[in-house]
């Protein structure tokens, strides 16, 4: 097996659309118009995807933890650049089934191939590392940033939130789940949905919005922090889906175990801001974008992110989210 | 150490002059003007930097392969998106020693940081990669494709060859060197200097153009087949340096000698082909590049890449350059 072989024989039908692309056929690319919305993000075996995930599934997430940052930003999907480096010895079938899992996204999400690399690790131990570089077009009203949200804004964010930690919990069996809960937990592990129907349709009035990737109460800090604003989350407002509400009701300590879900990162769900007067509108766009959209809190004076309980007091929290230098 | 602190302590600073990058405050940035001509290549220790390099060389490195491709098609570098991931246990310091190497090179090369994503991997043991997706603006003429090239086009190549590859065996002692040409012989494999203006010179005239990473008869060979022709290397008249020079002086098979300097790989050296009609342009783009241009062959009907020696003659070749899936 040749580098340029795989090049020409498995990555270059995934580009064979973009013709700036040629046929990957030179280190280069062509992008034509402007203006982009462009995001870079890595995923690392054993610290995004665990070592044994099947390769279709871990090229999928990384198109989708990808799409979920332009999703924030209300972009819409245009295609990719892509690095690949491979354990040493890696066999053709499981480059092939990468591929393959990123045709079946690229169909999904009418994207394209524009170009990228292809190399390896010296030694067979080492964890692959994948990285895209991905291009949106902007909304016709501009990119909504983490810095615009106001003082006396409602907080909102969509789909449920804990699903893909829990479902990273039962993959490694540190918590145990009915089947067709486990299913369908670690389903949201492996495959989040990027928003992008309900970020292209907030985009007109949201003040501000993220993609919660590091964490629900960690990304409320970020969006608050850049906005110089403090964000207060109801907890009992948290939207659970049915598989994480019954994990939640067996824990002991109520209020640790919904600080928990609210911390476990990867749920690549939005969280915004809209003002008070916009709550309509948030009604409409998540019945157009036909996502769920939970409001959850609001924007206070202040800094940081706090849990609240339903008497207004502060939960105490271990971790408001995933640190890659911390863990 | 929090990887929010990282990056808004160390790398925001390298993204102050970028308007669409939002001081790194959000996941994306946003990308005016177009067309773009855009490339990503990804380093990997232990395969193209050593694990003990000074990392301010490793970033270096980073950006002057990226810019390498943009040379080749006489692009003017405008900035990049970078993905670091770092062993477990990363300290502060590293970090920094890194992102003072961009700074210089920024600097040097007038670029900025767009965006990006740090990381870090679950083991102090596997290996750090660095990945950029480097943005360019194309020449008024458009970029050289690597498919151009004519039937009796000469071939030429910038700078000198194999310095990079004999750096390497001196780094590693697998070869003996003068103290003198062991450091400038280091200095190439490490800091490769993108031939960013000769590559801007060349772009009206030249009629194909690849830059030699692989090594010369590798990347000769892609070029070749991508304009459905063979390219044919004269031996004796591939430019070495004099380190380079006394190597293959010191050896015992001359030819076969030259074959290895002429697949050793990391030159970053610009091969090109042009009408022979155009000779005369050619020594002008030279001199106002201030750069080493050298007519080291020919384009012929056929396909693949020869090296023939002073009779003409095709040398025996063990390996044509590198590949990361042979190695």
């Amino acid at each position: 097996m040749s580098e340029f072989d795989i090049i020409r024989e498995v990555f270059a039908p995934l580009a064979a659309d973009a013709d700036g692309a040629f046929g990957l056929g030179d280190d280069i690319a062509m992008i034509d118009k402007g203006p982009f919305v462009v995001t870079k993000d890595a995923i690392v075996a054993g610290v995004h995807f665990l070592p044994k995930d099947p390769l279709d599934l871990v090229a999928r997430k990384l198109m989708r933890v990808n799409l979920s940052d332009l999703a924030a930003k209300g972009a819409r999907p245009l295609g990719y650049f892509l690095a690949c480096v491979w354990p040493a010895g890696v066999k053709r079938e499981q480059i092939e089934l990468f591929a393959q899992g990123l045709k079946e996204d690229q169909d999904h999400f009418r994207v394209s191939l524009f170009g990228g690399d292809t190399t390896a690790h010296r030694l067979k131990t080492s964890p692959a590392v994948f990285s895209a570089t991905f291009f949106g077009a902007p909304p016709r009203q501009g990119v909504t940033s983490r810095a615009g949200a106001q003082a006396g804004d409602d907080l909102y964010v969509t789909g449920a939130i804990g699903d893909a930690g829990l479902g990273l919990k039962a993959l490694q069996r540190e918590e145990k789940f009915t089947t067709v809960d486990k299913a369908s937990l670690a389903m949201r592990y492996h495959l989040p949905d990027p928003r992008l129907s309900i970020g292209a349709a907030i985009a007109g009035f949201a003040t501000a919005s993220i993609d919660v990737s590091d964490g629900l109460i960690a990304d409320a800090g970020h969006l608050a922090h850049a906005s110089g604003l403090r964000a207060e989350i109801d907890a009992v407002s948290i939207p659970r889906s049915t598989a994480a509400g019954s994990w939640v009701a067996r824990q002991k300590n109520r209020w640790k175990a919904l600080a928990e879900v609210a911390s476990f990162g990867d749920d690549y769900e939005i969280l915004f801001t809209a003002p008070s007067s916009m709550r309509r509108s948030v009604t409409v766009a998540a019945k157009a974008a036909k996502t769920e959209v939970s409001r959850i809190g609001s924007m206070k004076r202040g800094d940081g992110a706090a849990l609240l309980d339903e008497t207004g007091r502060e939960i105490a929290v271990k971790s408001a989210g995933f640190d890659h230098f911390k863990k």
